[in-house]
């Protein structure tokens, strides 16, 4: 044990590369589901989720930058399970009706992951008194919150409808 | 592409067989949490929610109950990447102020992967006209939902500001 113990400071960079991580996996699985969809409304949620992710890895740059370190990402174990999960889901349902219901289902695990990260991030900045991250951090909780219901509308209207008709 | 297209009830039996596997390995995992945890509150949390959680796996096999399907489990590739996490960060913050407040992210982080398939589960239950598995799942989805505010709530009081002051 001749370790220092780590403070909440190492854990707040530890928490921002990890999702950093993420988010850039996320950013490289979005065209894959937007091209995936069959549903025209989901495909545009995908395309547009794909453009606020870019603005949202823009603002974890800037709380790096915030804490006086370099944008690094960290091996996320987390959402390499959740984004294998949804490439499973693609491959065992691809033809089906039921496909988009699964792509939502796995677009959400993603969304759900990234509101539970990004809502330890603004709590700890708070913590820390890093005043200018909390704002960056809440405007992409606000849109984590956003996609993830505008998903459970898509889901409620068109899309299971469509899976259970066929 | 001799492979029948697989409707939405296949979703549904799949996705229960996920959650079900994740449950299991979140009952495993609770009893080591509660033990790293230095916070009592935190402790009695972690404990509180793994009665809880022997509760929603009883909830799940009448679920399986109600498809006709024998309750069973399927490598829940998420949970194992989540849960990971959680062991990295026991291991990295062993000893440290911010060791609860690492055990608190990986908690939320279960909880809404938890929250994302629930919710999922009760949408497609409701589509599929599974009536008495839709209160079923909701009162699952309500215990994760309280289980996360609770967690915010510790976040917030005891632990950060410990883990601050250290």
């Amino acid at each position: 044990m001749a370790k220092e113990p780590k403070p909440l400071d190492d854990l707040f960079h530890d928490t921002l590369k990890d999702i950093y991580f993420a988010e850039k996996k996320i950013l490289a699985t979005l065209p894959k589901m937007a091209k995936a969809a069959r549903n025209q409304e989901l495909k545009a949620a995908f395309e547009k989720h794909r453009v606020e992710t870019e603005g949202q890895v823009e603002r974890l740059e800037e709380v790096f930058g915030i804490i006086h370190k370099k944008p690094q990402g960290k091996t996320c174990a987390a959402i390499l399970g959740i984004t294998d999960e949804g490439a499973e889901i693609m491959e065992d349902y691809k033809g089906s009706p039921a496909l988009d219901a699964g792509l939502i289902a796995a677009a959400q695990a993603v969304e759900h992951y990234e509101i539970s990260r990004y809502g330890t991030l603004r709590t700890w900045a708070e913590e820390l008194g890093l005043n200018d991250a909390v704002p960056l951090l809440q405007e992409t909780l606000d849109e984590e919150e956003a996609t993830d219901e505008a998903l459970t509308e898509i889901a409620k209207t068109a899309v299971n409808q469509e899976a259970e008709a066929a």
